[in-house]
């Protein structure tokens, strides 16, 4: 697999400095650290968002640091938390006294250097709280879902995070209007091709010419099931039975629909997908309030799509209306 | 190579569907041709902008339908020019009696479609003006500039189009704004590995594991060269220093910048090649006024990337900072 990089140790360092270049007016770099971003103007008196995860999910996450979404970001290196060094750093020069949101998807690196980040901040006396999204139905039953994980469902709880904190939300409420938003979300996932990675240039995992995994998870865990591919209607069907089905969901409702691409799947691809969807939803008598197509959080160039679906209320669905504007997600 | 497909045959309407379905606040499809489709709501009294090209190049061409981009576009099939019909229908939706610019990449069957449908408008009193965006250094040598394809180029050229038109140009005006900016535009692309076409399945050309062509275009045509690839700062200085030997790019002087992949190199690679973008154009003394990173107009799932260079003047730096809010481009 050939990449377009100058050294494998360089390319997430490499890649954060060619984005804070061609993104000042949404970005600054803080001072000491490489790896900590926040937003050039911060929206004044609000509760502070910070996201983060490992890197290779472009435009995930550092794409979602502006207007209506979060107020910084911590990077860390292919597939691996950031460590709590920037997350902390990020968390001192967003907190405007009102309290800062950690929401992140549940993995344990994650977990645990957001944890730490949270212990070191309360030395500092800000005070942090933590939502874990939890999206993604394939990685464990329904009786558990705090041990799932979180895949493209992120985009949409960050969405929620970011308008509720604008809207004046106190950090309480922020976190209760997410917990909620989380609880409504789930993501199933179909992947065709694998990953390569930058340092050993060899695939993630090894899917036959003609096979797919349904469940696949972001950084090549393990699926539900693996079989022939079938055709785009098949395939997303299939995925839409299992989310209707663990989010209980029945004719009458209302969604927001995200249909992710893996990375190297076509926009065409997608919106094939898409056009199903929006057949199944109206078979169901649910009404598809808002829908986004396309490549949203990546498993660098790998192949396949996931959809997720939100159940909204009148309280998020006006979260979700709210006006957006970062690199990755623009809505006026 | 493994798509999410239903048919060969139908990728192109499952994907027109899928638009339309996901896009009804942006557009809508016109009555009897599923290839023709035009905005929503149309601003009054201004040019119409009609674009149009072959599929499989998302989110060109349809994704650039909108506030502050064109009016309608006709859909071809893959990597096909659209025929006159639904060129001609989109644009008797979009004449408000101002006329209408056909603005498209300078490709044989292209051109015959427009000039066709220009022809058949003209039998409605509909008065049709072209631009042919030429912008792909590789195609042809610099004596020959009207012989040079269209590629990445498209983008910007479209938002000049588009914007001026919105700010109340004359269709000659319009005219003579997008024939300075195609002038002032330059793209280099480089290509690591090939798409394959839905109805074969078979790679459209063949790369070796460790080789690069620059200059390939986006349906798989020839490029100027052929080696091993190079690290992402050789690339960049290569594709970089033949625009602006043909553009004669001087110190002091203005430019919008794109950034484009080609379908499969991911959004990290991308910004790696902004990185030293924004410093070659540092060193030279040319200010990048503004930038785009992303997948504007790609082949399929083809790899590798181009740069495209615009050189601004005062009009064509306020028309690239006018807003615009179309599925493909959004800016506030």
């Amino acid at each position: 697999m050939k990449k377009l990089i100058n050294h494998p140790d360089r390319v997430v360092d490499d890649m954060v400095d060619g984005y804070a270049a061609a993104c000042p007016q949404y970005i600054r770099r803080l001072a000491g650290s490489k790896r900590a971003l926040v937003r050039t103007e911060l929206q004044k008196g609000k509760v502070g968002i910070v996201i983060g995860g490992g890197a290779g999910h472009e435009p995930g996450f550092m794409g979602y640091v502006g207007k209506g979404f979060a107020d910084g970001v911590a990077v860390g290196n292919i597939f691996a938390s950031p460590s709590p060094e920037p997350i902390v750093e990020v968390t001192k020069a967003v907190d405007q006294g009102e309290g800062v949101l950690y929401i992140y998807g549940n993995y344990a690196g994650d977990c645990m250097n957001f944890d730490m980040s949270a212990e070191l901040a309360s030395l500092e006396d800000i005070r942090t709280a933590t939502v874990r999204v939890t999206d993604d139905v394939a990685s464990a039953p329904a009786e558990q879902t705090d041990k799932r994980r979180g895949i493209a469902g992120f985009v949409l709880l960050f969405k929620v995070a970011g308008a509720s904190a604008e809207q004046g939300y106190s950090l309480d409420d922020v976190v209760k209007v997410c917990t909620k938003a989380n609880a409504n979300t789930r993501t199933m996932g179909v992947a065709l091709s694998p990953c390569t990675l930058p340092q050993t240039r060899k695939q993630a995992f090894e899917l036959a010419d003609d096979e797919m995994e349904i469940g696949l998870g972001i950084h090549g865990e393990p699926g539900m099931e693996r079989g022939k591919l079938e055709t785009a209607d098949e395939v997303t069907v299939r995925l839409l039975e299992s989310i209707v089905s663990d989010l209980k969901l029945a004719g009458g409702e209302r969604v927001a629909v995200l249909v992710n691409g893996l990375g190297s799947t076509t926009l065409m691809e997608l919106y094939i997908v898409f056009r199903k969807t929006a057949e199944f939803f109206a078979g169901l008598g649910v009404k598809i309030h808002r829908s986004y197509v396309g490549e949203y959080v990546t498993s660098m160039e790998m192949g396949g799509c996931s959809i997720t679906v939100m159940k909204l209320d009148d309280e998020l669905a006006s979260l979700i209306d709210h006006p957006a504007d970062c690199p990755a997600f623009t809505q006026v």
